[in-house]
Formats: structure tokens, sequence, C-alpha cells
């Protein structure tokens, strides 16, 4: 065990809307033995539990409006429901996990995203400098394992709702400056795949010289192109590798690197 | 500032249901220099969500069960909603919290309540003995303020709803190995009354020899009692004093204190 490797693992909505999906992968995720974090989104259960108190999602362009209802309701499913039923989980494995916020211990500090001709509400945009690495960095050295889910705060009072992959990126390239970080996207396919019908034509590993390569034969197709320049992003900012992966195999799938000097 | 010194502030229904209450109470807490511990309870929100959502509150002889729906609820609304909403206040009054229920860091370990006459479902039983007191110190110790939710868990997975009152007193007599711990019970009254009926008639001192004699006199009626024999309890624990005050004013109430040697 490397105490400098840091691996940060995001489960998103495939793992979360699925119990056995979910159990199978808190417990991979239990046994490993280096620092790391779980970055986990929301799934459907927020949307489930809207439709339930009757409240109408307000989307614009295909997007969510976070509302102060929707904001309520996310709150108490990412950072109560989820969040504290995946840490009961991980501690049930042997795991120190601690449930997180961006607020909590102000680790994630978040600007209200600027209403121009969408008010998105309460919507946080983030950077990786203003990630407290340093706390984050703190409690994994205590021997926690941070869990955080995807609400921010605005420092003025307000939580905010900020995308999951999002903190995930923001929280490695902060994370950078400590640790050799290693990014986990854990996601509905096995990898980024040659042929999108065939789980089992996995590309094993990506640099941006193949990346550019393989895009220009149209080998990776336009729905994995902003999953892939975010990847590059953050190994460009000082994350050591990014790895794409299912829940199913969290050691298979895409390894992407930057080029070799 | 004695930082072996450290508060624990119990605040109840009647500050969570109350917005200004509860944002003045915040912001005296923030303003506090000695470490300190919030505990928060519920207040009215749970039962409200339940009653939107159409959930039926199941109660035995007067006292809550615990379903697994009533679990998922009050784990989203007190771990969630309330638990981050008051972390991202005293952020905005630059107090460093981090909002906590007993699952994270494993800080409070429960028991189920073993089913006898009654089932109370997902009910947790705790004892000062297996409150996590290292970690806390340590997370004060490095300037953070927890903010704990009257969740905790079973460490076989379940999260547990376990009484605030409890959580606030178990958490000061574990403290007390560490610090000298002031517990503050911040409830409806302005402290003991000589006269229910009369806010001025407020006692300012207890310890055990005036309460034998009060309770003989029957100054002190018996809705005190439970609450004062608990508060006793926590001082032969090795608290070094319980206060019980209004949220009008933290500093003024009724101490008590354990008979002067």
């Amino acid at each position: 065990m490397d105490h400098n490797n840091l691996i940060i693992l995001k489960i998103g909505g495939n793992v979360i809307d699925h119990p056995p999906v979910l159990e199978a992968v808190l417990r991979d995720f239990a046994s490993w033995q280096s620092p790391r974090i779980l970055v986990h989104g929301g799934g459907k259960i927020a949307s489930k539990m809207m439709e339930k108190l009757g409240i109408i999602p307000k989307m614009v362009d295909g997007r969510r409006i976070t509302d102060r209802e929707t904001l309520d309701i996310v709150t108490m499913v990412y950072a109560g429901l989820i969040n504290k039923n995946v840490v009961a989980a991980l501690q049930s494995h042997a795991c120190n996990a601690i449930g997180l916020t961006g607020a909590d211990a102000n680790l994630i500090p978040a600007v209200k995203r600027p209403v121009k001709e969408v008010d998105y509400g309460f919507a946080g945009d983030i950077n990786p400098g203003s990630v407290s690495a340093d706390m984050l960095g703190s409690l994994i050295r205590t021997g926690l394992v941070p869990v955080i889910a995807p609400i921010t705060h605005d420092g003025a009072g307000s939580l905010l709702n900020t995308n999951a992959d999002t903190i995930a990126s923001n929280v490695a390239i902060a994370m950078a400056k400590i640790f050799r970080v290693q990014l986990v996207f854990c996601f509905e396919k096995r990898g980024v795949l040659r042929d999108p019908d065939d789980e089992h034509s996995v590309i094993d590993f990506l640099d941006e010289t193949l990346y550019r390569r393989y895009k220009e034969e149209g080998v990776i197709t336009a729905g994995m192109i902003p999953k892939l320049d975010n990847a590059f992003t953050a190994l460009h900012s000082g994350v050591t590798e990014v790895h794409i992966c299912s829940p199913e195999n969290l050691k298979a799938g895409t390894r992407i690197r930057e080029n070799e000097e």
C-alpha cells in the first residue's frame, strides 16, 4: 500500500438505482487498502420523491432547474438518504466512511450559476482551486474515507446542487497537489468501446494521440467525447490516470493517461 | 479561550421549527470561541413530510414506531435537510461546521432496540462507552465543529433512529474523558422554573441537595423530573455542568452541578 496514491471512485445512477449492484460496488470499494474517496450521484430516487410529492420538475433545454423545492428534495435524497445509507453499508464492511457535502468543513465552496438566458436556480458551479484539498487530505490521513454527495454551498447560507461528475473531477484535480490521483468513473458500459453495441470491444488504453486517431477514424463516437474531454482536462491538470469502467469490474475497463513524454 | 472546555448544545423542535429562532441560535453558537458540538433534533418537518407522502405514523403508547418508511423519512429530513442547512448557515457565520450522523466515522454505534412487548422498529439504543470520543476529539482539534443529527447505525449496514437528547447526553459523557464538558439543553422554557406559569421564576442554580429539597417542596414538578434525572446522570458520569435554557438567551437559565465536595 502506498499512502501517496489516492483513488477517487465516482458512481452514478446506474449503480445507485440498483441495490444489488450498489452493494457489490461498495463491498469491492471497502476492500481496497489505498486512501480513497467515493463520490456519488443521485439516480432516480429524487425524481421519484418529487413525483410522490406532486412537484413537477422544471426543465429548460433538457436541463433541470433547481428551484427551492427541488433543492430541498435533492438535499434530502442525496445528502441524507443515499449518502448515509452508503456510509452505513461501508461501515458494515469495516470501511471507516464519513459522509460529506461540499458545505461540510467548507470542502467545496461553489458559486450559484449566474443567470444569463436561463436561470438554473440553486445550481452550483465549482473550480478545483476552491476545493479544500488540505482538509480532505487531513480527514484521509486520520484514516477516514470521505463519501461525497453532489451538494455544495455558496458560503452565504445556501446549499447548491452540483453535478457529481463535476465534483469528482474537481476534487481529483485539487487532490493531485497532495496525492498521485487515479480517478475512476463507474458507468453503464464496460469502458470506452470500439463498437458501442459490443460490450467486448473495450479499448484498454487511451492517450491523447490514440484518442485523436480514434476520433478521426470515427471509432469514438459523439456520446463519449464530452466524458473523454473531461478526462483529458483532469490529466492535463495533474491527475495521474482516469479509468472508465462498469460496476461489474472496477479493475477492467479503459485506462486513460497523458502521452508518454 | 480554554481548549480543554467543550460545550455541547442540544437544540430541539422548538428551535428547528422556527426559522428566525434557529437563525439567531446558530449565529450565537457560531460566535462562541470554545470547542463545541451541536446536536439537533427533528421537529415537525419529518411528520409533515410523512403526511405529504401519505404515510400514517405508527404509534404505540404515544411512542413512534420507526418502520422502514419512517426510517427513510427521518434519514432524509434529519441527516439531509436539517443537518446540511444548519451546516450551511454556520458556515455563512464563519463557523467550520461538519454535519455528521452516528454512522459517519462510526461515531455512535447503536443497538436496534430489542423487541419485548413492543417492536419499536429501527430505533437505536446507545451507551456512552460506544461513542468514538477520540475521533470526535480529533475532528474538533482539526478546528471543525461537529453538527450531529439524531441518526445512528447498527454496524451491520442499517441506520437507526435515536432520540437527540439521548445522543447529546451520551456524547457529553463520552467526551468528558477528554474535555471539561458543559452540556446545554435549549428548550421551550427559560430554565427550570419555580412556577411553571411564570417565565420569570427561573431557578439559577441546582445541585442534588437543592434538587431533592425542591422536589420535596413540590417546587419542581413531574414534567421536569426525567430531564433533571438525566442531567444528574450526566454529572455523575463526569460532565462538569448541565445548563437548561431557552433559545432567547443561551447564557441565562438554570445551571446544574454536582454538590460541592
